[in-house]
Formats: structure tokens, C-alpha cells, sequence
């Protein structure tokens, strides 16, 4: 059974989030299923690398997946974008890798980007991509706010009560605000990098830093926020159109040739 | 009758192009209209900077209208958002502007940019504002045939055998070519500036230098094209949804505070 790996692009926006839903909702995941199904005899099952939740976008999501035979990698990417169809699902690239990879076990760091764009008049062109906020924000603020959270932590306040991993705490690599001018406005578009999240990790810190570049929050406060380990000290969960899984990495990229 | 010009930004996707249309169908202008007449009886009309096609976007559109009463211009501009709504059209800024200023007739500069993704897979979370290409491009190429048409030319290759313009002499001030990676591939974006364009022109530039990125068509072709100026010299028409109006330069910016 050769294994493949899959990089993933989807709008997020029709689908109860990447992972298949009991109740047969759409997927990210099932529709992928369903596409491996017509070419694949034995309905491979896939594995993703992020469990991204409904509304949220991926431009680098991965995959794996076991097939019945071998495939020329660009060949399975066209036979799979073409069952894809019309879903706003794209497979961009295929790679065969070693049976040993795991698309979720094997990554060893996860990049997410969040997009906030400030302004009055609403977002015509960006508005399935964007976090639309009316006021404007003091990014200056949020980003001495956002150094309280990169390094090792217990995120409980940034984590959903939901979530199911085992630990809260998790190693923040980075999180980057850069701000840019947009038609009528700003935009903020801020990085997030980590080996994993937290369920609903990074929408709990963007909705947080909102609050501190509305001046309803402090940068101190966020810090105390942290140290209570209590998700009621957490700001709203930012809404999931901003959001976007952009890349995940490997010991050895399998996409690279 | 005070007179106030608009910041415009919209989705060309369902309209049928900026014009009000004989036949009653969508148009960003009628768009405009319908959503002035909501708060004016005197049903005032807009006259806007560019023409666009069918299926082209703004992200700085610029138009005028003279209102039967004065304005704050922050509160029209949300006025006109409440009545926009749903159509794809947002009302970036509002500004009062003397009674000689004209959304098109004072325009000195149009400055449009045309978004090309290379790659494989499907564009599905640019999809409506890009030209899918399945093939590489030669940038290098596509760059020196694009110094061809910088400069005051005779346009007639360029333009559209519709276009109402009395002298295809244009002059094109400015064709810069960027190339980005993009998931999966990399995206082309070109910026073209000039006083003012021919009907077709940006799109049929584009397309041409498509030809030439491909390798159909080399950039003395390209030369050859201009001089013949000759419509069926022309390469095909690039698609309208790569294509958009992002500013107007007025010898006074009226929305500069």
C-alpha cells in the first residue's frame, strides 16, 4: 500500500471544519474521501495534519493517505482536483512518502496566520478571509501584549473547554503582527507558530489582543490572564473567517523535489 | 446642491460591468443609484472614474453625485453601506469636493493590477480574482515584451473594436511586473498606469503578454503588434476577473484629510 501525501488549499467557509462529522455533514476530510473513492477501490481514508474548525481556511494544510496502487504524483493531483469538484477543495501538490510518515504525528511545527481588517465600510472583496472590525486598533499594544504569550506556557485561558489534548501546556514559537495599509482602512495579519494548538488556541489569543488594541485590555492583563490558567479570563474567541492554516513542517519536507 | 465624491470598492463578479445598463441589468452604477435614492429625493446621479467590464473588480473606484442636502461625510458613507447591502459594494470613503470636480473628466492618472496564479491545482480561495494559468510563465520574457508599450503609442492593437475613444494614442506611463509565491505556484501581479486607457486595453496587453510568457509569441513580436496597430495583431483578451481598479489621482486627492 503506497502512502501519499497530500498539501491541501480550501475555503473553509461551506464546511463543519476539516475533520468527517457523524452526522455527515460536509468535511474537508470527507469530501478529500470521496474524491480518493472514485480513483481508489479500497476508500482510502486520509489523515490531516490540523483539525482546522468550521469557516477556517487552508492554503497549507497536509495530508496522507494509504492507496491500493502506485500514482504518478501529478497525475493523482489532477484525478483527485477533478472529483473535487466543485467543492472549494484543491489539492496542489502529492508526494509519495514512507509508510512511516504520519501527516498529524510526524509534524514538527504548525504556522497559522489570522487576518483582521480595520475599517468602516464593510469588506466587499476580503469578506470570507477577514475578521472585520469597525474601530481602529492600537498595534502597538497588541504586539507588547503578544511577547507575554511566546515561549512554554499553560494555555487553559486560551483553550476551548472542549479541547482534548491531554496537556495545556504548549510551546508559542512566535506570534508576528504585521500591519499593512488596505482600500479604506488597515489590515493586521498576524503569524502564530507552534509544533501544535490548542483547540480554538489561536482564535482565543486573536480575540484577546483585540480587546487590548480596543484599550479594553492591558498588556499586563493579558499576562495575568495567562497566569489564572482560567478560560473565563480569556476575550472573545475571534470569529473563523480570519483564520488560515498556511503551513506545516516536517523532519524532511516531502513536498520538496 | 453640494457635490460629493465617493471611494468605491466592489466585487465585479454579478454585475454587469460599472455602466447603468439600457436593459435594467446589475451594474455597480445602478448599485450607487438605487442606495443614494434611499436617502435623497432628488434621486441623484453618479458619475464615476473608470468604466469597468463585466466581471471587474474596485478596490478605489472614485465617483461624484451632487446631493440635495449637505452631509457628514462619515454618516453617508454608512447611509450608503446600510443601503448597499447585500451587493458586493462598499462605500470606502465620502468627501465634499467643489462644484467643478468630476469623477472622470478631473482624473489624471488610472492605476489598475492584474493578478495571474501559475499552477496546477484550481484557485479555490482566489478564485474570483485571478487568471488561472496551468502553465509556467517566463517572467524575464514578459517583462522586456511589456517595455514595448511604455510611452506614448498608437493603441489601435490594444483596444477593443467597440471601444468610443476619438484617438487610440495613449500614453502608458508605467507595466511593472511582480512575481510572488504562491501556494502551490507562484502569482504574477502587474501594474499598469496611465493617464487614462482605451476600452480592452489592460486585458488585451495582458493577454498578449500571456502569449509571450508562454513562449507563443516573442517580445519583438510584441513590438511588431504595436506598430501594425492592427486589432487582429492583438493576442486573445485576458478573462475580466484578474482585473482591478485600485486608484484615481486627482491633482488634489479629496480624500486626503
Amino acid at each position: 500500500m503506497p502512502r501519499f501525501a497530500f498539501l491541501v488549499e480550501y475555503d473553509g467557509t461551506p464546511f463543519h471544519g476539516w475533520q468527517r462529522q457523524a452526522g455527515g455533514q460536509p468535511s474537508v476530510q470527507a469530501a478529500l474521501e470521496a474524491a480518493l473513492a472514485r480513483i481508489d477501490p479500497a476508500n482510502p481514508l486520509i489523515q490531516g495534519a490540523g483539525r482546522t474548525d468550521s469557516g477556517v481556511h487552508a492554503s497549507g494544510q497536509v495530508a496522507h493517505a494509504d492507496l491500493s496502487r502506485d500514482w504518478d504524483p501529478y497525475r493523482l493531483a489532477g484525478a483527485l482536483n477533478a472529483h473535487l469538484r466543485p467543492a472549494p477543495v484543491a489539492v496542489l501538490q502529492c508526494a509519495p512518502v514512507a509508510d512511516d510518515f504520519h501527516a498529524r504525528f510526524s509534524a514538527i511545527e504548525r504556522r497559522y496566520r489570522y487576518r483582521i481588517l480595520c475599517r468602516h465600510a464593510p469588506p466587499v472583496l476580503a469578506g470570507r478571509q477577514v475578521w472585520h472590525i469597525r474601530h481602529p486598533l492600537d498595534m502597538a499594544a497588541m504586539q507588547t501584549a503578544a511577547q507575554h504569550l511566546v515561549g512554554k506556557h499553560d494555555f487553559t485561558t486560551f483553550r476551548s473547554t472542549f479541547c482534548q489534548a491531554q496537556s495545556p501546556v504548549k510551546t508559542l514559537d512566535e506570534i508576528t503582527l504585521h500591519e499593512t495599509d488596505a482600500p479604506g482602512g488597515t489590515e493586521i495579519r498576524t503569524t502564530l507558530r507552534a509544533r501544535s494548538f490548542l483547540h480554538n488556541q489561536v482564535r482565543s489569543i486573536i480575540g484577546t489582543l483585540e480587546r487590548v488594541g480596543t484599550g479594553v485590555l492591558t498588556s499586563d492583563d493579558v499576562a495575568k490572564a495567562l497566569a489564572a490558567r482560567d478560560r473565563t479570563a480569556c476575550g472573545p474567541v475571534a470569529p473563523p473567517p480570519g483564520l488560515g492554516l498556511t503551513h506545516v513542517r516536517y523532519p524532511v519536507d516531502p513536498f520538496e523535489h
